[in-house]
Parts: structure tokens; C-alpha cells; sequence
């Protein structure tokens, strides 16, 4: 396969550095029984979760679900692994594991749902609000567009492509909304919504800023639902997230431009302001800029990090629902960032490039990863 | 054409009764200067509009501008004759006349404008809201489908062509939005809501309470954008008119069923309760149930009559925009009344029974009737 022969070229093949315990997210202690230590303090944070979940008696990594080794796993410079050996079992999980209760996720401006597993790994789930194939209206603004629960499949693979892996695992999933979401599901508000469609078909719409009414109501056939499931990163309680705003975030205003827009100079001001005239922030932010230029994504308002590792690490790429909206046009103020700084990683110029060369075309890689979801 | 035909056609040359003046929603007074005596009463009503707008020293009928020959024209059988000679005229007025003014129109969950000509002629603005040919989805109740300018256009010649002359006269047109509505509103909170489309178009979404917001603003292209145009009925204070809530009105509510759902002899309590028990209120609502049924529309909640003329008069079918929803589904619910009731006017009979043979097939006929529209 074109994915196989890409992770094994020499561009891919480039040494990540060496993880030390400093480096990790949480250090597993082998005398505990499932209990994750935030390395960075002395303290044992003992995870209730994984201790419930695992058969007794057992200690080793190895007995820990998927998600968990995905939580163990994520360090300084990425989520997970370049060939993980994890990521069919945990993809898999997202797609199949019993849902055991399906709450409204809070925050946000659109529906998004909690979905918890009987191995207590959880996900995020983004239901399918238009049909696949529906692009962005030509009149719509980037934050009233519709969120795509394929743009967040197809982003995660995008980003792993890239060889970037700062987007959590993502798996396409049917989902049948009345035993899954409203037979199980705590949430009284969102169990209101619910109703029987005139085509007979169950539907909900939950309660969130945006889009959640009746007229925009999210309805199965006559239950089964696709959408999204991502793997939820480790709860902020034991990994603290810390959010920056984008320098080059858009107005958010029907008529507003932000300044990067009017100053073409905007660039050398951010590089003399910190985290950004330091380290190689700026540089991994033309990589976000490269990727939400792929995907034709504009809503890149914020990023996340975590806490525990300082401005000496990657950038989180979460919520990638906006990408993925047209199919033949390409948003070039997206890569504002790359054109009025003018530098980029030579790794991943080196890997751009091999992604336009005839056996590595981005998108013929990209369809292939894609094949493999299970939507 | 097969139109001209079908109004030549015995069944429809039928003679309609005689119109005495008690039997005219407004007489004319042929030595008064353009106004209008409300025939039920003996006092002279002034129409100032009309004082206003024509030039003076003249009474004639014939200088009287369309729409206002329209208005004195309406009687109690009928809103204008069979083959009406002002026809033509009032449809190219509401098409092509200068628009002077526009300004929300309150009331009704949609937004709609009212429009007012150099000759204080009138007209009901519905706009696109979605491309011609977007079907209802069949999640969609039928009380939050959007309302279709086409729908308005076609159902009043489906009415003419059914020999009803119910519906008021409705022409497609193409409004410029920054000329003739923005920049000539004196309604500040639909100015408000202007602003320029990612696109470069024009958008607008005024305040109602369904579907005003960005994301379901009406853009035009970029400022061009379509509409049905309806002749306004004359104004309440020189007519009044009367609001029925229709017998076999739906429950508006995603799971409660109505009355005559559940109850199959629902039509023989109707047929005891004035005004359906006396005179041919019945029949006429079941004529109403045919177009409705032709047109798809599940939206009947009321129909109006004018006050005047008592029980013993036509009903004015107003507010088709959610008719003519679904290509090939014909919605049976809709003949609930015909079905219960068991009854229908033998000149309706016939007429369906002549539109349903070969030389004059609905369809062709009303294809036929629409290409004479300016859309």
C-alpha cells in the first residue's frame, strides 16, 4: 500500500527524539496497580477509572485497554507513536466497543455527545448533520458553517499523513441513536429532545447555541446514525491543557477584518512576541497552517498544549469539523502565517514535496487511509 | 393554448351568479373623486391612498390603477372575474413597477416584506430561501418546512385554473436587494441586518422568529435575488376579514395527533357545528382540500373570509408558500375532509374530471400557466 511504502520512506524514517520519563504525559508506576503518576509532580494520581476497569491482579501494561496505552503513551513530541502498533485496536474500539452512556459534551457552539465505554474508555462523538457529500454554501461564514463528522475522520488521517499525530484517534461509526444515546443516556435535557420524525425516523437535537432545534434536528434511518467517534484525550484533572489563541485567528465579525489581514508586516511582530521569538512555536504553527490550508479549514481560533510540558512542545490540533467544506477551492488566506513569515519546517517542506510526487500523492494516500474507517 | 381552451371549455363557461352591489366588497361612486363606500354601511370611506395617487379631475374607473380595479373588483363569490381583462396588467405591475418601499412585514414566523409602488399599489415580498427545486426532507415537519416563493406563484395559478379565484394574484420577480430593499427601507431592524456574504453577495435576514439568523440569511447574486410578489387584499380598515380555524387543522405538535386523525366520524360532528351546517361552507372547504391536496399543502391551520359578505362567500386561500413540497409524494392526510365528508361540489367534480383527461391535463395546463411568469 501507498500509506505502508510513505511511513517507510527515508523522509519518514527520520528519528524522533529520544522520550525520557520528562517527556511523558504520565510515568506507570510497575508496582501499582493501574495507577498513572503525573510525572511532573511526586505525587501518585491514582486513576479511579483504570483501576475499576482492569482484571484484578494484574499489573502490566499490556492488560490495560486501548485507550488507556493511548493516555501512557502521549508525550512531549506527539500523541502517539509513528507506527503504532496500538492504533487498529484503539480505531477499532472507537468503532465497536458497547456504548454505555451517551451525555451532551457542554462547551461549543454545536451538538456534540460524551460516549463512554464498558472498558470506561471514552469518545467524542460528532453526529453527521448534512449529508457527506454537502458543501459549504458560497454565502455561509467559517463560524456558521456546519461541523462535518467526516472532516473530523479524514482530518485525523490528514494529520497523521503529515506525519504530524497531534489529533487524537478518530473512527467513523453507525450509530443507532434510540438504544444508544436516548435508552441509555443520563442526560434529561438531551432526552427531551427526542421525537419520531413524519418519515417515521428517530430524532434529536439536543441543547447547544447553534443549530439545535427542530428544524435542524439530527434524525437516524429510521435510527442508525453515522458520525464521528474521537478518542478523548486524558481528563484535564490528571493533564492539564493550556489554550492559546491563534495570532492569526479571524475577526469572528460579518464585516471585521483582524489585523493580520490589513498588515502585511503582521509576522514581525508576532516573532518578538513570546512563545513565538522563541523555541520553534512559529514553526509549528505554519504546520497547523499547512494542515487547515489542506483541509480548508478557517475556524483555527485556538490551540491547546499541555500544561506539563512547557512551550517546548506540539501543538494539539483538536476540533476539525469546519475542514473539508469545499471541494475545489483553496482558501489561501489560510496560510497567511506561511506567507508573511516565510519559513517553514524543512522537514515538512521535504515532506510536502514527496506528498506531490506520482506514488505518493497526498490525495491518493489520504483516499487509501480513508478506505480503511468503517463508514 | 390549452389554457384559453379550458377557460372556452362549457364546464367552465358556466355562468357565475349576478353581482348586485350588496354582493361588491366595495362600490364605487362615480361622482366622488376616487373614493370608496363600504356597500355594507352608509357612510363614504375615503381611501386616501387613493385620493393620493390619481391625477386629478378625473373619476373614471379607468384611470384607476390596477391594483386598486382589483380591490373593486372583489365580491362575494369570487376576488376577480374568470376571464379578467386587468389580469395581465396587475401581474406585469407586480413585476416590473418600481418599488418604493419595503419594510418588514410583522406577524407569521417567516420573513416577508411589504413592498409599495410609485402608485401606492402594494405587494407581498416572499424571497428564495432555498434553490427552486429543494424538496421538503422527509424528516421535516410540516410546520417547520421553509416557505417556497415558487410555491406562492404556482398555487395561485393552480387556483385559477381550478376555477376558484381564491387566491390573490401573485407574480415571480427578480429584486434587486440593495436598491429595493436596503437602501429604501425606513425599517431600521431589517437594515440592521444587511451585511456583505463571504462570496462578495449581498445577505440580508431580518427578525422573525423562524430562520432569522446568518446562517439562514437570503443572499442575492450578488444583489439580484427572486421572489413572489402577491397583491395585497385591500387593508383590514376598509375590509375586514374574518379568520376561521379550519376543522381538520393539524395538531402542530411533533407527536399529538389531531381530532380527525383519530376519529374517523370526525365529519359528522363538523356538519352539526355552524358554520358548517347550513349553506355550502362544507363544500367550499372541501374545495380548499382539493388545491390544497394538488399542492401538498399540510399547512391549512385557518382560512379567512371577508366579513362583510357573512357566512354566505368564498374562502380566501392565503399562504401557500409550503404547498408544492414534495415531487412524488402525494400527502392523502390532506384529503381527510373529502374522505370523511364524503362530498364535493358536482362543478368541482367536473372540472377535476376535464383536467384529468388528455387535452387538458393539469400538469400541462399549469406548466402551460407558469411559463407566463416573469421567473
Amino acid at each position: 500500500s501507498k500509506l505502508a511504502a510513505l511511513f517507510e520512506h527515508p523522509l519518514y524514517k527520520v528519528p524522533i527524539p529520544e522520550v525520557t520519563d520528562g517527556d511523558k504525559l504520565f510515568v506507570v508506576n510497575p508496582m501499582e496497580k493501574f495507577s498513572l503518576r503525573s510525572s511532573g509532580s511526586d505525587e501518585w494520581v491514582s486513576n479511579s477509572k483504570a483501576e475499576m476497569v482492569l482484571p484484578t491482579g494484574k499489573t502490566a501494561y499490556d492488560t490495560y485497554p486501548s485507550w488507556l496505552k493511548f493516555h501512557v503513551g502521549i508525550n512531549r513530541y506527539e500523541l502517539y507513536p509513528r507506527q503504532d502498533p496500538l492504533m487498529p485496536a484503539l480505531l477499532k474500539d472507537l468503532a465497536t466497543l458497547k456504548i454505555v452512556s451517551s451525555v451532551q459534551k457542554s462547551g461549543g457552539t454545536q451538538l456534540k455527545l460524551i460516549m463512554t465505554f464498558p472498558n470506561y474508555g471514552q469518545a467524542l462523538f460528532k453526529p453527521m448533520k448534512q449529508t457527506r457529500d454537502q458543501e459549504t454554501p458560497v454565502d455561509f461564514f467559517y463560524f456558521s458553517d456546519f461541523e462535518r463528522h467526516n472532516a473530523e475522520i479524514a482530518a485525523f488521517h490528514l494529520d497523521r499523513i503529515l506525519d504530524f499525530r497531534r489529533i487524537p484517534p478518530v473512527s467513523g461509526r453507525l450509530v443507532n441513536i434510540t438504544q444508544e444515546i436516548r435508552d441509555i443516556t443520563t442526560d434529561k435535557k438531551l432526552a427531551k429532545t427526542f421525537f419520531i420524525s413524519p418519515a417515521g425516523n428517530v430524532c434529536f437535537y439536543g441543547e447547544c447555541s447553534y443549530y439545535c432545534s427542530t428544524e435542524h434536528a439530527l434524525c437516524g434511518k429510521p435510527d442508525q446514525l453515522e458520525g464521528s467517534m474521537a478518542a478523548l484525550l486524558p481528563d484535564k484533572s490528571l493533564a492539564k491543557r493550556r489554550s492559546w489563541r491563534s495570532p492569526w485567528r479571524r475577526s469572528y465579525h460579518k464585516s471585521k477584518k483582524a489585523e493580520w489581514e490589513l498588515n502585511p508586516n503582521y509576522c514581525a511582530q508576532v516573532k518578538e512576541t513570546p512563545p513565538y521569538n522563541s523555541g520553534h512555536r512559529l514553526l509549528d504553527l505554519i504546520d497547523m497552517t499547512v494542515l487547515d490550508f489542506l483541509m480548508g479549514n478557517m475556524d483555527r481560533h485556538h490551540y491547546e498544549t499541555f500544561e506539563k510540558f512547557g512551550n517546548d512542545t506540539f501543538l494539539l490540533h483538536l476540533d476539525n469539523g469546519r475542514g473539508f467544506g469545499t471541494h475545489s477551492h483553496d482558501e489561501m488566506s489560510i496560510l497567511a502565517p506561511l506567507q508573511q513569515c516565510c519559513r517553514i519546517k524543512k522537514s515538512t517542506y521535504l515532506r510536502l514535496r514527496l506528498l506531490a510526487t506520482e506514488p505518493y500523492r497526498l490525495s491518493d494516500v489520504l483516499r487509501e487511509a480513508l478506505a480503511s474507517d468503517r463508514l
